[in-house]
Parts: C-alpha cells; structure tokens; sequence
C-alpha cells in the first residue's frame, strides 16, 4: 500500500497500484447503480481525483452515502484507468475512512460561488477553494523560481534586518516597534524617554533591505534579499498592502544596462516558470480572472522588452494626442495612464524607461553627466504599470554627498552607507520587485489582497 | 574578453582565456623582481585569485605598487597555471584600474586579526573578512537547502504573516506595533484608544507562524514556511537573538513518528549540503573556530537519530550518577546540561525525545492516550542540545478545547483555528528550526549574533 498524492495518482503510470490517498472531499454525487463519485483534493494539484466508492464498503449504506463537501477522508483501493472527461485515472476504494466531518449546515464553503470579499473573511477557509488553492500554488511557484534564478547564477541570499533604527530610509511611512507600555510611558522630564525603549532608541519595521543589501553587494559581489517589507500609509486600494514580500538583488560591478538584462532575464524566467509548471492552475485563470493573461506572458517571454529614456517617452506621451488627466512635461513623474498609454498601445509590450529627472528620484541613484538625469530604470507592463524600480547606484563619494544635501538628509545618519564608498568603492546597481504585484499580475486577480495569505492593510490584521 | 568571477577563474579550466576579474584587494606583495602579487577576492570563493601584475604595466609605477587593503580593482589578462601552493591558476594583468582606494590611515580592516566583538560594530565591513564571507556562503548554502529540500517533496512555501493581532500565541513576549503619536495618544476616556491605531486594535510581531501554518496544511496538505520571527525578551546570550529566522513545516495526516522522519532527513540534507556544497568555507571554520564540526556533521549525516520517550531519557538521567546543577525527576523541564549529557555521553549522537509531560507543552500538542503526556518532540544535537522542536497537534475539537482551558486561554480568540477542527479535521504534525542556530551549529561559531548580518538584541539594532 503506497501513500500517494492526488497528483501522482492521477498520472497513468499509476494505474494497478494499490494506494492510499487522503484529502478533502469536494463533491459526492450518487449514481442510481448503487454507488457514488467522490472528488477528492489534497492540495498537491489543481484537479481533484475521483474516487468510485460502492455498496461493497461496509459502511457505505452508514457513511459514504452522507459523506459532506470539505470533510476529510482516507481512502484505500486500487488505481484504474478512467473513462471520465478530463481525467486519466480513478480509484476504486476498498475502503474508506472518515477523519472528520464538516456539517453543511455551519460548514461556509457550500457549493455555491462566494464573492472573493467574503472569502477574506474566511481567510482560514479560503485555501480549500479552487482559487486560493490555484494563486498559493503559483505564488509557491513564483517564489521558487526567484531562489532558483539568483542561486543558479551564483547570487547569494541575503536576510536584512526587518526591524531598523535608522528611520531615515525615506520609502515611506514607517511602523514603529517598541516593548514600552503605552499606559505608562516613561519619560526624561516632559519628553518620552526613548532609551528606555527595547533597542535603547525608537526602532521601526523595513521599508526597503536595498542600503544593507548593498553592503554585501559591496563586499561578496552578486547578492538578493527576499523577505517581508512594510508601509504604514494609509491606503486602501487595490494594489497595496502594509505589508508585502519584496525581492532586491544587489550587483557590484553592474552599471545601468547590466541592470536591464537582469531584470528582463528575471522577469522572463518567472512568467516562463509559471507557465510551465503549474499549467492547470494557469488555465483556470485564463478561464475565469482574465482571458489574456497566458496570452500576455506568453507574449513577454519571447519579447525584448523596448528600452527609451524618460526624456523620449515623454516626447512620444507628448505627440500621441492622446487626452490625459494629467497632462505630461518633461519633469513630471509619469502616471498611470502614461504607463499604460506606453505599455498597451504605443509599444504594445513590455517597456523598461531609464534616466529619469534627478528631482523625482532618492538621493542613491547615480547622476548622469548631464546632471539633470538619474540613471534610474523602471520596469513597466501591459495593465500593472510598473512592476520593477530600480537603478545604478551613486558610487562617488563626493556626489552622493551632495546630493544628500539637496534632499535635507543628515551625512551622519549615513555613516556607514557613506563607508562603502569610502573604502573600495564600486559602480553597483540593483532592483526591487514587490512578490505580490508580480502574483497579481501572472494570475491576473484584481485585488492583491487575494495573492497573500492574510492581508494586512489599514485596520485589518486579521488571523 | 571574458567577465569572470574569481572562483571561476581559480579552475584549471579557464587556462589560457582572456578575462575580466573585478574585486577587492586582500593583500599586496612587490617582489624585488620588479613585479607584484595581489590576492583579489569577490565573494565567489572563499579563496582569493592571484594576480601577477608587472613592471610592463603603464600604471605600475604610479598606481599597483601603492595599492592598498580593501582597495577595488578591475584586471584584465590572461589565466595562467599557477605555481604557487593551494592554488591552480593565477591572472598575467595586461591592464589593471583601479576604481576604488582604501585609505590604510582610516580603513578599519587592517591586517591584523580584528576581535568578533570589534567587528559587530564594522557589520557594513565585516563581509569583508574571511570570517563572516565565509559565514555568509554557509547562511545562503542552508537556506538553499532547507528551500531545496521542501519543494523536492512538493511542498508549498507559505508567507504567513508578520504583522499579527493575535497576542494569543504565547510562545514569548511580543514586540507592539503601531502608528499611534507616543507624545499624543488618543484617548478614550482615561485609557487609550487602541481603535485609532492602524490595525484598528494592537497589533504585534509574530513569534511562530506555525498556527497560520496549520492553516494551509489543513488545506493544502504539505507546506512550509521560512520567515523572520521575533522575541522581546531581554536575554543577553550566545544563543537569543530578538530577530531571527525559522523554518515551520507542517504536513497534514502526518503523525509524530512521520514528522520525526522529516526532522531527520531535513537536518541530515542540510548537513550534508553544507559539507558538499561549502568545503573551503567548513575547511576554515574547522580550522579556526570548531576542530569537531567537519567529523560531528560528517557522523550525523550517516548516523540513525536514537529516538526515545521522555520517561526513559529521565530514568537514564536518574541512573547516570552525573551531579547535575538541576536535579533530574519526572515532569521537570530538561535544562542544557541534560539534554548534553544525552547527546555527548550517553548516546554519543543525535537524540529525538518525545512524549512529553503535558504540563510543559502548549495547548495545541496532541494529548496522548495515557492522559499524562503529549505528542511532543525535541531533536537534540551535540554542544547545541535543542535544535528543533515540534509535535502532532491536537486534531480533536473536544481535546482541545479542554486544552486551552487548562491553560486559561479563551477560545474565543482562536475561533479560526478551533474551525480547523471543526471542518474536515485531520491529524498532521510540524516542527520549527531555527536558521541561525542551525548555522551556529554548522558552523561552529560560539556567538549566534556571528552569523545573522545585522543582529537585533536588546539594546542593539544597528545599521
């Protein structure tokens, strides 16, 4: 008796085996010949695997004939080939066993379709439906393939600290993390006194792991960080969350270009990836979230993704014609209606926009020698917009200085920052991708909340 | 021209190609020859590529022969076989730039050996050293293997979350986070309004995402997840860190003794990675800091873990005639000095204890049938004594339940997990690993903040 996956036992080559399957059930239906279909998942595949359960069971009359959707069973019986629509094998039980009910009458997951807002309420449920089970399926994918695609090309994995003193990062608001009781702050005359605090100063949750990866970058060479990153801004839509997985290689030696490549090459492998290995899970995407989605990546995959200044894609936003709700100049940050305009109808693909204006970009991106442009690079597609952020960083001392200047930061919150270009210094570059955003768009889901498993956002920290 | 990394270059295969080696300089030595050898190391390998450079160069005079310690450089040339010991290949430069110097007046990694204490406060230079390079191989070569070994196996990588309301886990003191002004908190009367905070309630660090785990296991069938976890406990040891990372996996219809299976062939495969995939790096901690560790690895990785019932392992402690610090009886909590006893004396090996006295272990370990133990079990090693621990959980509502009342918990906060149990129970079981303390123990490293890139401790969160 062989323990065996659904998956597995779908496959023809296992056809006479005598197995042992367990999962959830997710219909029974009885035929008038005395016996009943079961389909049965266990998570190791999209398509469930049918069981022919009959009245030799001893306790078929007693159990199998009440058997309810989302109870648990163990089943015994031999593989056999299938005449069933879409489906190669079933198994023929002899016997079956009850591990735990699921009474229909408080079970949530009944038969019909719940709206995807309900089902975040049910987020301890959720990964029993065929969508949830699809989109971890393909986030455990995509993650799989980020791993493999640095850890293939020598890259190493990098763990920066989540928690931070310095809260000088400038990504975004921050979260403060403190062990003081609230009740009973302790204070140095009329001020909180914030030594007392755990780390001996305020300390708050990462927005971004880019300046401690390149600390590493600038020692051992081609590192990535993959870890949790935090926003506390307020806000409610569609495409953020408080807290989201981001992934940031770190390059040294890499200049701008060296950063394209990468980037596209990453990109390519991970929609090819999910492509290749979770076809099913693709399929009912394609199916019922978006009808273009296999089309696009496929599409990707075999593109060079278009490269152009900032300067000539505002030339180009600029002559289309086009009537936007923000109107576009040189200086402007581009808007989603621009990317957009650019990605689906000018260059109809994907589209990597680099050397944007100094003003609009953070103190670390190296500056061109028109000193008007930052050698920064954003990576945009076809109805996401931008899906990547990233730049050659500024490896001159003199000039990174200065610009911290501009931008009113203190050189001395910075030390150590400042150090990697003191000593060895090195022409660097990296990028970041946001694990959710790249989930939402392969998937082709609409609301990021459902490509996480519990989505923390502006008053909700659910489970 | 071919960019190559150094380890790359230090193969006999890469003989008489022209390349492009970039990296930071280890050491320099002129020979009255009228020539200079520069030991050039990029992170690649833990061993450093030799570069001839000679009086032909145009820049000797001005620039190679002054060279310094951490300087960056770019060397163009051709491999040739090497003479010199430990090394097969070396780099003729035609043509060497320098990109970055280090002042040897104020560059703080001199040659002479720096203290580890010293060197936690350089942690953005400390890559640099042969040490933590060589610390953060093995780092990146267990997180490779620990992703390897699980999705091999077909299971499921889960990002369960960071940020949690939930202050019901109880595995430790919780860091609070929040967007609330500590110098104007709302108030609601005379306590404060936690509604006003950014989750709409307290919320907190994650200690174990092993409930959220469940979950998906529950769900899915096998997953795992691999995350930051924190403690806000004031301990100031070789072995607590506030931030570290863990590894959960939990797999359903597993019972204890398949999950002791798993912890046994998961340590043994990143033991043994580490030992194939790092051997110059294990070379140098074996040599330096740990002459056992290359032998204890080698010997787990072929050696049956010795399982047996807490009661025994109290019984043979009772018998050893050992004066313990904590004197041993049935139902104690075992201490260090036990749990070394076992490993280095008595068996000689790994121990995997389990059964254990219900009164020590969280509500959710499944209650054996003689009512006085639970379905617990600790993987003891070596010098390290626990290195994982874990269990079966309690898939019975009834059980539970009374479970948590014992411990004075409040079902009410666990509703979503008791709707596990509810729904399509089913028995499964998981354990967690520390990552750092697995790396200490492969590495032989006595301070676990020496093996994490920027450790959080009380007190501390630098860089």
């Amino acid at each position: 008796m062989e323990k065996i996956s659904v998956k597995a036992a779908r496959l023809a080559e296992a056809i006479g085996k005598q197995v042992l399957v367990r999962g959830w059930i997710r219909t029974r239906r009885d035929s008038k010949g005395g016996f009943s279909f079961i389909e049965l998942n266990d998570g190791s595949s999209f398509a469930s695997l049918q069981i022919v359960a009959d009245g030799s069971l001893s306790n078929y009359e007693s159990e199998v004939k009440h058997l309810t959707a989302g109870s648990s069973i163990a089943v015994e019986g031999e593989v056999k080939a299938s005449g069933g629509r879409g489906q190669a094998t079933e198994v023929l039980a002899t016997k079956l066993t009850l591990l735990g009910g699921a009474d229909p009458e408080t079970y949530p997951l009944q038969k019909k379709q719940h709206s995807l807002e309900k089902l975040r309420e049910w987020a301890h449920l959720r990964p029993r439906t065929n969508t949830f089970g699809a989109v971890t399926r393909v986030r455990n994918c995509v993650s799989r393939s980020i791993h493999n695609f640095f850890q293939e090309d020598g890259f190493l994995y990098i763990h920066t600290p989540i928690i931070t003193a310095s809260d000088c990062e400038g990504a975004g608001a921050m979260f403060r993390v403190t062990t003081l009781d609230l009740e009973k702050l302790p204070r140095d005359g009329s001020k909180i006194n914030h030594a007392l605090d755990f780390f001996g100063k305020p300390a708050y949750l990462t927005v971004s792991g880019q300046l401690e990866g390149e600390i590493f970058a600038c020692s051992l060479g081609k590192v990535y960080t993959f870890g949790p990153t935090f926003r506390a801004e307020n806000s409610n839509t569609s495409r953020h969350l408080s807290e989201f997985w981001m992934v940031e290689p770190e390059v040294a030696f890499n200049e701008l270009t060296d950063n394209m490549d990468l980037a596209e090459q990453f990109l390519k492998r991970i929609f090819k990836d999910a492509l290749e290995q979770c076809p099913e899970d693709m399929a009912f995407f394609n199916e019922h979230y978006d009808k273009t989605t296999i089309e696009t990546l496929q599409k990707i995959v075999v593109t060079d993704f278009r490269r152009l200044p900032y300067t000539e894609a505002v030339e180009i936003l600029e002559k289309s014609g086009e009537k936007f709700e923000f109107p576009v100049k040189w200086g402007i940050d581009l808007q989603s209606e621009h990317e957009r305009y650019l990605t689906e109808k000018h260059f109809q693909g994907p589209v990597i926009l680099y050397d944007y204006p100094r003003t609009l970009k953070p103190f670390y991106m190296r500056v061109n020698d028109d000193d008007k442009t930052v050698r920064a690079m954003d990576v945009l597609v076809p109805k996401v917009g931008e899906i990547i952020g990233g730049s050659q960083r500024e490896e001159r001392l003199d000039v990174l200085t200065q610009r911290m200047g501009e931008q009113h930061l203190n050189p001395d919150d910075y030390w150590w920052y400042l150090d990697l270009r003191r000593f060895g210094t090195v022409p660097h570059a990296g990028f970041g991708l946001g694990l959710e955003r790249a989930v939402q768009f392969i998937t082709g889901m609409a609301n990021i909340r459902d490509v996480i498993p519990f989505p923390r956002t502006p008053g909700s920290a659910e489970f």
